[in-house]
């Protein structure tokens, strides 16, 4: 197991590691001497800049890239909090295995390979309005299963989720991260209506209180009140940054998941926001994990995919940066 | 020529050409039944509809699309009111046919062909403070040079620009056609000073005064303040809707071109915003125009750039649409 303690975990989070500034420096610059004006091509520079860090490398290329699909089982389903029965998680594992499912579809046309992680389904977490949704060792191994989705020989992670009520879940991590209770970070999740909110925030507020008193670190929160496919996420996530693979982030879950991990300076410097959701907490744990989303298309599926669709702005970033001419070999005067 | 007078050209734009009302429907039904909670695709699901509209068909594809970049060169320029000298068009033209720009890069990472079109770059159009930038047989020359561009076996088309000094003929023609006055609607365009814009300010201002007594019509309006790439993009949207042929407009410029066509109701139905850029009367203009754009990436380059990254959301969307399972096929409970 990559975190067979939580002192393991704790440690792997706080391995300070950082981008390659020549390489930044480098890519700068040869931002500055392609031919269009200085910033012309706005975030799509910034982009190429950051991978080029990540990548130690002045001109990136994403050769091999993954999107990575967690999927668990919640506890907390019990208390009809999402408009979906908790079997379709299952069912939908079957059908990303199947090819039918849309994170499919938008990873074929990302150039993504995906691999899909269904984290003990017949074992939901525990209510964690009741106990902590997992013990040590199931957060631990959930972790550890995250961590081993993710080689050193990939360019670009992508990091999803599937699960049925896992939208309580991560609200309840957000309040518990950034602040707040359960009516500032709940929404409709997969299409619940104000009945089902009602619940979600009833649910949420019991549940911080419940572990109001608990140690507020990282693996506690997630342990607490995540699942399985959460602690997935962030275990691939800090794994991701030991191995200098940069990760882009999904929806408002896949955000909640790193959110406790944002409590430790630069843990989170690896990652990119693929989009913000229709989900009303994204836009604000967003912004107070200071990330700026690469899209905003009312997406609010989950499965990684507007990270997956958000990665075709990458290789725009990409192929601009390395394929054009600068102002010398082009023989355009540089204003 | 696709438009021998302004006569022709006007009555093209009159034509009534709309989306197939059966294919959109059916689209839309399946979009309904994907393995999906409904609309979680947000924007992607809009575009698959809109795009089975143009093609009539239910489930489309994009098996051919062009970007084509209209080049000019403009009077105006005279005035001070690019950070660039007006060489720069045609040596970005030549970098465009040797490969080595932006639009090259982009638009092969978004699976377009490329055509570049450069309008009589010898002979800028005339200075719009002092009489019309374009002769009626300039303009329609360069309108139906855009129309040539067009194809009917294009699956969408692409439109983009390149024109030292034509966000001043942008923001002229956006003021006549949407209203206000210079300082409403410009903006540094590639990279001019605060003393640059006052320039703009001041050109736009005695250009508009100078053609407020000529006929309001798009024609004239596009002849008078607008440049032959302007027209071009102008002839190659009307052409595209006679061929059911959908766009994707870039920035500020392009959507100055087709905003004098706006006044006519469906005249740019089949047009598609790719991105707001950082040029300030951008995000107006589209909002004049009731245009959504698909990216906010704060790019400023024009040749289409911003457009054919968009290229890339429109792909994904059309995967996720055809590749999808339907609840049925899938075994997953709808809920």
């Amino acid at each position: 197991m990559m975190f067979p303690t939580p002192a393991a975990f704790a440690a792997a989070l706080a391995d300070p590691i950082v981008p390659d500034e020549a390489a930044i420096a480098h890519a700068r610059a040869r931002q500055a001497s392609l031919t269009k004006p200085p910033g012309s091509l706005g975030r799509l520079e910034d982009l190429a800049v950051f991978i080029a860090g990540w990548q130690a490398q002045a001109r990136p290329q994403i050769r091999r890239a993954r999107a990575v699909v967690f999927a668990g089982n919640h506890g907390v389903t019990a208390h009809g909090v999402s408009a979906f029965p908790a079997a379709v998680t299952a069912q939908m594992v079957a059908n990303f295995e199947a090819g039918g499912a849309a994170i499919n579809a938008l990873a074929g046309a990302a150039g993504l390979e995906l691999k899909v992680v269904a984290l003990d389904l017949d074992r939901p977490t525990a209510d964690f309005t009741q106990a902590p949704a997992m013990t040590e060792a199931e957060c631990l191994a959930a972790m550890s299963a995250g961590a081993d989705s993710v080689s050193n020989d990939l360019d670009l992670l992508v990091v999803g989720e599937m699960g049925i009520g896992n939208s309580t879940a991560a609200a309840a991590i957000a309040a518990r991260s950034i602040g707040g209770n359960g009516a500032d970070w709940v929404g409709p999740g997969t299409g619940v209506d104000r009945f089902g909110i009602a619940r979600k925030v009833a649910v949420i507020d019991r549940a911080l209180t419940r572990h109001g008193d608990a140690p507020a670190t990282p693996f506690e929160t997630l342990r607490r009140l995540g699942g399985r496919e959460i602690a997935a996420i962030a275990g691939a996530v800090v794994r991701a940054r030991q191995l200098r693979v940069p990760v882009m982030l999904d929806g408002f879950i896949t955000c909640a998941a790193v959110a406790p991990l944002a409590a430790v300076p630069g843990a989170i410097g690896h990652c990119l926001a693929g989009h913000c959701s229709a989900e009303p907490g994204h836009a604000r744990l967003l912004s107070a994990l200071k990330l700026e989303p690469l899209l905003r298309l009312d997406m609010r599926l989950g499965e990684a995919s507007g990270a997956a669709v958000a990665v075709n702005i990458v290789r725009a970033a990409l192929a601009a940066h390395d394929g054009m001419a600068t102002f010398a070999e082009a023989g355009v005067s540089a204003g």
